[in-house]
């Protein structure tokens, strides 16, 4: 037996995130733990909230019969009512129990909403800077990937997406808050965005789906808002996850919400329940959808994440870097800056400056894995300890680049 | 927004266990629970053993950091060490803990495996009668699904399966203890098999990969052996879950297991693992990893499946119905027996023949459903005071047919 030609390419493209993670973990072996300061990853280091542990506790030793059981594919009837209701008040619009389909994570999700909606050769448009991960959901189906551009900031780009509408457009994946740039899209360029979405739907016949990725909505900082796009675009899809609020990505527990306003919403539905059948998923994990359910409004402590931020921000700031305040999410996207030092090469080559953090123990991500080269990733779910005894490193790189 | 034409496709198809599960909700709510004999379900209906519920508070009360986060997307190191060792054990040859990968039960380790070695019009064996599923899991990556005919026992017919192979072939599918026929293939027809796969391997260059798939296994009557295909096909990948062993469909918790003797398994591991991450399910739940891997060597109290089956084959047998007997899983595929009264159609119609049953409020399921029609499944994990109930109709039944 041998891969099929498509895994054997994807080799290829192999994630900068896990490369630098085996960086790390070569780094690490050869120096010790404690001396390499690591933000390469996005796995969220606080513990998930008490209640979690006791409500899997009282599951644990609940043995009625049937419930470690298959349910209807979209998840347990009582579980999605739970969370259309959690979710209704989130996006500010009724979600009937029927519009939500508990999924396999986030991940899972996006891929259970484009194996449903994408016919070989569709377009999905995708913005800059982007969760390299997509790349590879849309290929799953035989997508096209479009990458579009943004704005300087990385807000939203309305001509760029304009002009890469077409009759294939099947979708567009929003991610806000955005990893790894931090943005939280406002409320403004998002109801533009559905104006212009609305519009190409009128004129072609065919309106884009809308695919919210919504993992990060409840981290964000200093009270920022996440506008809700279902409220303000009928064709919306929001995927989401327990993921980072209650901090267990191992679990694999999140669902999808179709707007109850989308025009096919009923055939919609039946084609997810369909897809989270056939891709073998089968159904969401039975005993994490019941404690879900059971203590949906409970998060994770977030608060150490805005902490360690500012420690990162104000230390990087203070050395000279550059980049747009993290609104939400747990990462730096800063600018590789410029090369004092004459070089021949991309004098904003972020897989250069990456290596050069790398002479000092500092891991972080190119930008050019997330479709933004002249950039670099930090992710800042790392013990304090971390970024406070990285900044020298930070700022003798700078010197010396 | 619209689903996919494939997608509009399949809804046509769907599944004829879902319609007639379907038909028998309608038929409870017009007659109440008790009135309905449903034997359309392969929903294993006992309870995990005790052990299970044991592991799972342990872990609850667990709270060391990362517990629930992120793992290699393969699994748990110490996990897929304790699976190897289990399976090296049940399949008869050293499997090394990089050989397993862990999975969201056996539908999304074939979807897996699928992912990994198909390219669009690349072809899959399948064995009638067949898991109705296999079509959409090969569909959804562009693969050509192949039926081919066993013998009137169910058991292969080696020369069907020669004609079927060609130069596209990319895998067999091969499901023993077989759901619906209840067949287990034997150790020398199994061997035939191999040395046909490796006769076309060695002429054509290009060796069909052998995915076993056996979430059944563990369930066989009257001490039947199932002969390890991996021990004898090197290029064999075994697809499995505890769903039904442990009797826990619900919580999504299998594994992958690719033979030490395939010839590209390191390559094939590594498509594995990225495949398991880019369908999104990016790991097999943490929680359900660390349970299994403590009680790897119990399972429930299947017992009563073999009592349960005895009093159905029995039954059926006494009224003139004629099956081969079960010799494992827990369902009886019979025979649509010939109509005593004659009738313009197929004189052996099953989905007549189930409309006739239901008609006498037994549900099952037409063969048609199995890719054999002229048959009907009847799952037996059903109370055994149902099966005792329902057996006056299906002799009536027989009768007036």
């Amino acid at each position: 037996m041998r891969v099929s030609n498509s895994i054997r390419d994807n080799f290829g493209r192999s994630s900068w995130i896990r490369r630098m993670f085996e960086e790390g973990r070569k780094l690490r072996l050869e120096l010790g733990d404690a001396a390499v300061y690591d933000f390469s990853l996005g796995n969220p280091d606080i513990e998930p909230p008490a209640v979690f542990g006791e409500a899997l506790e009282r599951f644990a030793l609940d043995v009625r019969r049937g419930t470690h059981g298959y349910m209807p594919n979209a998840g347990y009837p009582h579980v999605r009512a739970i969370v259309a209701a959690h979710a209704s008040t989130e996006q500010g619009l009724t979600i009937p129990a029927d519009n939500i389909i508990m999924t396999v994570g986030a991940a899972g999700a996006i891929n259970v909403a484009l194996r449903t909606i994408l016919d070989p050769g569709d377009e999905v448009i995708v913005l800059k800077p982007w969760f390299a991960e997509y790349w590879f959901y849309i290929q799953n189906f035989g997508g096209t990937f479009v990458g579009v551009d943004t704005r300087a900031d990385w807000h939203l780009d309305l001509g760029a997406i304009e002009k890469a509408l077409s009759p294939r457009t099947a979708a567009i994946i929003v991610n806000s808050p955005n990893n790894p740039s931090g943005v939280v899209y406002g409320r403004e360029e998002l109801a533009a965005l559905s104006e212009l979405l609305s519009r190409h739907g009128r004129a072609s016949g065919r309106w884009p789906c809308l695919i919210a990725d919504e993992p990060y909505r409840q981290i964000v900082y200093d009270g920022v808002e996440v506008p809700s796009i279902m409220a303000l675009y009928p064709e919306t899809i929001v995927a989401t996850s327990w993921s980072k609020s209650l901090s267990l990505p191992g679990e694999r527990i999140g669902y999808l919400a179709v707007s109850p306003d989308a025009a096919n919403a009923r055939e919609i539905l039946d084609g997810l329940t369909l897809s989270t059948r056939i891709l073998g998923f089968v159904n969401a994990p039975a005993l994490l959808q019941r404690v879900v359910a059971e203590i949906i409004e409970s998060k994770a402590d977030i608060s150490s994440y805005a902490h360690r931020g500012r420690i990162l921000t104000e230390g990087l700031r203070a050395s000279g870097y550059e980049f747009p305040d993290p609104r939400g999410a747990f990462y730096v996207f800063a600018r590789v800056p410029p090369r004092s030092v004459a070089s021949p090469e991309d004098p904003r080559d972020d897989v250069a400056f990456v290596m050069h953090l790398k002479e000092r123990r500092i891991l972080g991500v190119p930008g050019i894995g997330f479709g933004a080269p002249g950039n670099f990733r930090l992710s800042f779910c790392v013990p304090e300890k971390t970024i406070r005894e990285s900044l020298p490193g930070f700022a003798e790189a700078l010197k010396a680049w």
